[in-house]
């Protein structure tokens, strides 16, 4: 039974449309993890489950589950998804446009009461992107066993502790302390992607097939400096925390620009958060935290960054009046996707007539954490511009609908393979 | 009758603990103009003016005002006082002490029944600090008739216009198109204030008689970039709001550093807030709003350092990914202090013995604004450290009480003065 891509648009774009409607009004697309909005996603999302007749459930990790049961006695499970929370003012497509897929898939095989030696399962990993309590992959990492307690008791700027927030969604933090059971019974996990790049869309290309997710290593930089009054503290007084910064942000981002040009794989680093006391006009910033995102496909080049990085603020210690310290808060190693999926979902994508390229991912993803303890694989579908993060990102429904085609065609594939 | 500064201090000490427990809770020491613990903070000080017999009112600047009646049957009037606002997250004195030290002055001449030959008002004049309507001394600029309709049209944050919030507190903003009809009966408006920097206290100078205040001037500069998914943007794609604002910032920094050493002059500027959009460690930052603060003696170096800045921008423009725009805010010109009051001043010093320097302010005050106006002048006192717009801020309260002393004698002087 072929998977018609025409035929589905409508109903794709009807759930992004829904979707996009549970935003914090004052500004759109955001729907934090835990926030109240994000349990309304959740709510919508239930609702369609149970529309296409699948059993619910929220595992350990507080990963919203829909199940479509094999007639097979197995326990045997194939998962597709991808998240709906989003980060603030970002878009209508990052991880929406799996979970959409994901639903119109799970449509198409009941509509067409395709059968399966396997379960599939679709998910909403909770909580994707970087949050407040300054990790990402909640759900995900929790399925690999590595959300540990130090991430687990960290709190966010109202006081609240992640692991109660995993607790009251339906989780069981608890039970985090290694790879959940479902792990061993997962035939491969499978998402659908913006790429949230430009390669497809410049090189019109329909399907990106993910071969290897960068490291991500977040850092958090302390400034200290000494607040005072603007008008009376001299220029040769001061120990201004902002200035100091700056030397920081112009740094990370030179050094980063040579990094990407020297070595000719996947490297950037930005400084995308910064928080400045008391950030008054009339008052010399005494104070900054700020957070440095680094994400490299070679460990080599990470490596360098980080001791170059280091040199340049023991050196700054030495000459400047403000006091600079730097501490890791996050990292998620450089992972590959597995091999033979890899080439399955290539050949998928042929022998669907769609064109193809295999390549790197420069953002971090569900899968990548899922790799690790599980067969997994990704596809990514070309979105406007590169933009992404954004409220301008956007996403052609049609190939939203290619890549589920895709995504079906695996299924067909993987159900050969597994029957008995 | 002397004034004896020893039987003062606890009467001086015990009104500044008061306002000082006028705080936003989470932050001392804040109280922000027109902020629930401002306006408590004005229902204390209309207590004290009750205590001590003045009668209160508000003028159409919302300055809020305790008037002793001379005997005489007249309107002249010598003003002291200073405002009980502060910054976020600043100090116990900036305002505070010239505000207690008027409370302490009219309790001495009411309490040894001292006839004046004019009235004696203390003033809290309305919001002296930076706002969030981007402009500071809100009821001296009234007075002096310069708060014209656009700013008086400025929203906060919260959508607050400023006119509104002014007639709420009593002002009438339809009459602030000119001068107050107060300021032809001014005989003289003197103000003591902490130093805010070091000079007194390295010098172990009792008073510091100011000249001059700087003038002092608000930019805003907008750096538009595009925001992006921190990963998958490549270095050389990017136009990062951030990176091109630290720019600038470093810019400001060295360039009004060297203004500093090169002119001999006060001159300093900082850049105090900055506002990063959308401010995530995943989102590479699409928009950065910030202030340039500038304060000069000479408005020579003045319009050199802004000429350099705005050839700065525009070279950045023509070559960097972002688009950076400057605009001014605020400007409050250069003013000399009255000349006979300096001299009163000093002499009346001398002659209490204290040791006294005649100096320019690094800060601006409302005193300022009013000698555009009126005759006036203002005294500092030491401070600990320089600091100031800071919870460290602190100053002796025997200091306060020697400059209410040199305050009592400048009344004698001009009593003496303006007999008939």
């Amino acid at each position: 039974m072929n998977f018609k891509t025409d035929t589905n648009c409508s109903y794709i774009e009807k759930q992004i449309k829904s979707l996009e409607k549970l935003t914090d009004e004052d500004r759109p697309f955001t729907r934090l993890v835990f926030s109240k909005k994000f349990y309304e996603a959740r709510s919508w999302l239930s609702e369609q489950f149970n529309v296409l007749g699948l059993s619910i459930s929220t595992d350990e990790a507080g990963n919203l589950i829909g199940l479509l049961k094999s007639n097979n006695e197995t326990n045997k499970v194939v998962i597709v998804g991808s998240h709906i929370d989003t980060v603030p003012s970002g878009g209508r497509y990052d991880g929406t446009a799996g979970v959409v897929s994901g639903l119109c898939l799970i449509k198409h095989i009941k509509e067409n009461n395709i059968e399966l030696p396997f379960n599939l399962a679709i998910y909403d990993f909770l909580g994707e992107e970087l949050n407040e309590w300054g990790t990402s992959c909640i759900g995900s990492r929790g399925i690999a066993g590595v959300l540990n307690e130090e991430i687990l008791l960290r709190q966010n700027s109202s006081g609240k502790i992640l692991k109660d927030e995993i607790n009251k969604i339906g989780g069981n933090s608890k039970l985090l302390n290694k790879p959940l059971p479902v792990v061993k019974n997962i035939l491969a996990c499978l998402e659908l992607h913006i790429e949230q790049g430009k390669v497809l869309e410049e090189r019109k290309i329909d399907i990106g097939v993910v071969k290897s997710i960068p490291s991500i290593s977040r850092f958090k930089v302390i400034v200290s400096g000494q607040a005072g009054h603007s008008g009376t503290i001299l220029m040769n007084q001061r120990a201004d925390a902002l200035v100091s910064a700056s030397k920081i942000i112009t740094f990370v981002n030179k050094s980063a620009l040579k990094m990407s040009k020297n070595s000719n794989q996947h490297f950037v680093s930005t400084i995308g958060k910064i928080d400045v006391l008391p950030n008054s006009a009339a008052i010399i910033p005494g104070l900054v935290e700020m957070t440095i995102d680094l994400r490299a496909t070679s460990q080599k080049s990470r490596q360098e960054f980080i001791n170059t990085l280091e040199e340049e603020i023991s050196s700054l210690n030495n000459t400047d009046t403000c006091q600079i310290n730097i501490e890791d808060i996050a990292f998620a190693p450089f992972v590959e996707m597995d091999k033979e999926l890899i080439n399955l979902f290539k050949s998928s994508s042929d022998s669907l007539g769609f064109s193809s390229n295999i390549m790197d991912s420069g953002a971090g993803h569900d899968t990548a954490q899922v790799s690790r303890v599980a067969p997994a694989a990704m596809i990514f579908i070309p979105c406007k511009d590169g933009l992404s993060h954004c409220p301008e990102e956007f996403a052609e429904v049609s190939d939203i609908a290619k890549g589920t085609a895709v995504l079906y065609k695996m299924i067909e594939n993987l159900a050969e393979l597994n029957v008995n």
